[in-house]
């Protein structure tokens, strides 16, 4: 499928402030970019460097005081792996490349550590495979409220296993968490969302089961198969669409995303979705 | 039921010490003290106070360093409210005595203001009345585990709720902010607990319904009807057996229970087991 | 001192709704009310309760769907203990009124238990007294700082260590656990406060020093001599002024304090001011 | 500076578990290994991975149910660099390397993100370079105490901040925090440390200053021209010399380091010590 997309930001600067942004579509063999621009007011000089292992691409821009304005626009042909979920399989740790072990570790805001006993009593007992990763995305669903306002930035998968209610990157942590826990490797990812109401960035996350990092989104709010990565990380701290030092204020932004051609299908899939 | 029962602290101290201790039997109108005897070694004046409210009862004493001991035994007729619970309503906070109030506040180790989405998610739904705690009695059996050493003096029912293992005292603070987050009155309650394995000071909570304190015991460990009450509080800071002010180190320590006299019915009770 | 002053709230009730509202001048010795109206719209009945201890005067009002507002209006004469700081002793645990101990020990905003190693280490070799009490107090103010905004509902001392902003209601959960931490027993209380800046409902907390309570408050906002004391309890979830079983949400409120004459003094005082 | 040492692990492995160790010397151009040996008991075959950034060392292997020792030992050249600590400077974020990036965010025990407003505050002000970062361990040094079993795998920098008790890793986590804060990298080291009593695996901190990774151990316990550096990371998460998949027991455990030929100097350095 083909989509196009953008994302426009516009920040009051008040002090010289670095950006390091991270909103084009990730470089990956699933993932071909058709076109893309990105236009910067003013146009400053940018600094690239992508992560070679999960296709993102950041840049780096210094913005003095005053406005500074960045808009992204690209097409995309996704590619995305489609398959039959019941046969992925999950990888013993034994067996995982060793660049994928770090994924089992927690983080900032995915404390597998401790969620460990949880996620065994209650996910620990099922069949391994792309189906038990599906089961955790159901139990999210079932279990926390999607609320807007009722996180914030510093909240982890530890307070959302608590309070029960947050946002698509809650939801992602509590995921991640619970798959690393029972020793599936995962991460976040960002993405433009196909489908997402009211378009926004969104977050899902993605597991590593039989050789490719297959995505997972609790919230059920995107389709999978529409959803342009952007970036991949540990958590949220990792793949935010705009790490800022020094001092903007956020004064307008606009996502949107759409199927370059008209699409037939409108059902949500059922099948398993990989970024390879 | 009657009941003997003995309690023995054996302390190091080391400067100076003032101890609060709470390990009589508490002074209620369905729990009768038909005889008990105190002995401190040394043989320290002692201040006693008295919770009218809850029956507990404390004394403070001073302890100099060298060996401090304390030995309590005391034979106890027990009397309880036997009910049938089904027909054990709760009482609207509409209706409450003004002076039931505090215990639907969040405490030190009850949080139940962050527990309330939770609370009200799983367990709104369900009838209210005595079944409704029992309801929360058994979720907390079924999904916590039982584990001498996973939980310290710190840990609250946020963690646990997350860590999903402890003991008695931190059963009772979930079952606590539970009943809190639902509007039903609840507080920690310290005791001797019959048939309890090892022998040891237990914990278990109360809940206030149609005009009683009611007792539930999540951990399921001990005979409700042979709780031999000695303390309440909003949670376990409150109804601690020893508060100490100083340097004392615990060198020793044993509880014990019996029935006095041959009992015959060994069932767990289904019943509503009340202390008025 | 006299002081006039007037609280209105405003509520938009939901659904039928409990509300305890804590919002008249207490009643203590040393603060005689003059004169005083509280107004209801609609003129539901109230149940009232006081707390003997601390004062505090209560209501429970039932409010039906629509508009619920609460006026209410005072002339309090203030008579505060105003003592030179130099001779206010701490009092020895041992010696200790009995129903004072249960402000030594930990609540949910104040967690006296963690924060027990830097209390002692910042504060444990300062002289004794009231003035041990004004240092942490000044600590507070030079290493917290006041911002609107900076914190929730949620926030409690151990956050406020950490994250070093806050408003009234956190700089009092830090002084009432440092303070419990170095057994003096804290209370936190709540008032209206002369000279307060925009006026709202203030937080401040008393220490029990040489047989009285006394205040202070590490914001400095407010004239300690002017502060009519509404509530106290162990932190801000007994002393709230409004507690709501229901569904209401507040649409509009005003608070509002001023000397009933002529004030010459406009100094800061150093004087200690105890409520008795 | 030339040291050999040694790390012997002895396990009881209760079911077929996988190891990834982390104990052998890492490669790096400072750090020459002239020597090294590595025993598993049984000789099962590793399979190894290293981490090129930071030189890192890792192997896998599956170890069946029984006894499983690892022993290790080497001899290895160290030739830091020393440098006058006044000219080293601190470098401004859009003049990172694009690959430091990632040690500025907050990661599982070192919340940053948390500590922002305290590490501004505190040493914001201070002259930027390395003497802020030896500002920060004197901080460390000064306001934390080194308490053996005063915390646990779990606890992070936000709880050493409220708590002021640790050990070497938790010192390590809040330096890296407090650095992070400041924008300035940060990360976890793990080492052989001579002259560290007693001996053990040790825990340090990395900042990047200047175009180069520098030492500092907030403990003051070892001599940091005397580290023989093992692994880096974000955290202690990254950095385990054991991260166990399975079921095994650490039976017995010893770490030795000497240096190779009689040293004459024996005064802690106040030189600037990198590891390139």
């Amino acid at each position: 499928m083909r989509f196009t997309m953008n994302s426009n930001l516009e920040y009051e600067v008040k002090a010289p402030t670095i950006f390091i942004l991270n909103l084009e579509a990730a470089a990956l063999p699933r993932q071909r970019i058709v076109a893309e621009k990105l236009t910067l007011e003013p146009a400053n000089p940018i600094d690239r460097f992508s992560d070679d292992e999960g296709g993102s691409r950041f840049f780096r821009v210094l913005a003095e005081p005053g406005r500074f304005a960045v808009a992204y626009e690209a097409e995309v042909e996704v590619n995305m792996l489609d398959q039959a979920p019941e046969h992925i399989r999950e990888v013993p740790v034994g067996d995982l490349p060793l660049d994928i072990l770090p994924y089992l570790l927690p983080s900032r805001f995915c404390q597998s550590d401790l969620l460990g006993r949880f996620a065994r009593r209650e996910f620990g007992e099922l069949e391994p495979g792309h189906s038990r990763v599906t089961a955790i995305c159901n139990w999210i669903y079932e279990h926390v409220d999607y609320v807007r306002g009722s996180s914030d930035s510093q909240t982890s998968a530890y307070d959302t296993m608590v309070l029960r209610a947050g946002v698509c990157r809650d939801f992602a942590h509590l995921g991640i968490a619970f798959c690393r826990a029972l020793n599936i490797p995962a991460r976040f990812a960002s993405g433009y969302a196909w489908k997402l109401e009211p378009p926004d960035f969104h977050a899902v996350f993605e597991a590593y089961l039989d050789g490719n990092w297959y995505l997972f989104d609790a919230t059920r709010q995107a389709a999978l198969q529409g959803l342009v990565r952007i970036g991949v990380g540990r958590d949220a701290s990792d793949a935010a669409f705009a790490t800022i030092y020094g001092e903007a204020e956020l004064k307008g932004m606009s996502v949107g995303i759409e199927a370059a051609h008209p699409v037939a299908d409108d059902e949500p899939t059922t099948r398993a979705v990989g970024v390879g």
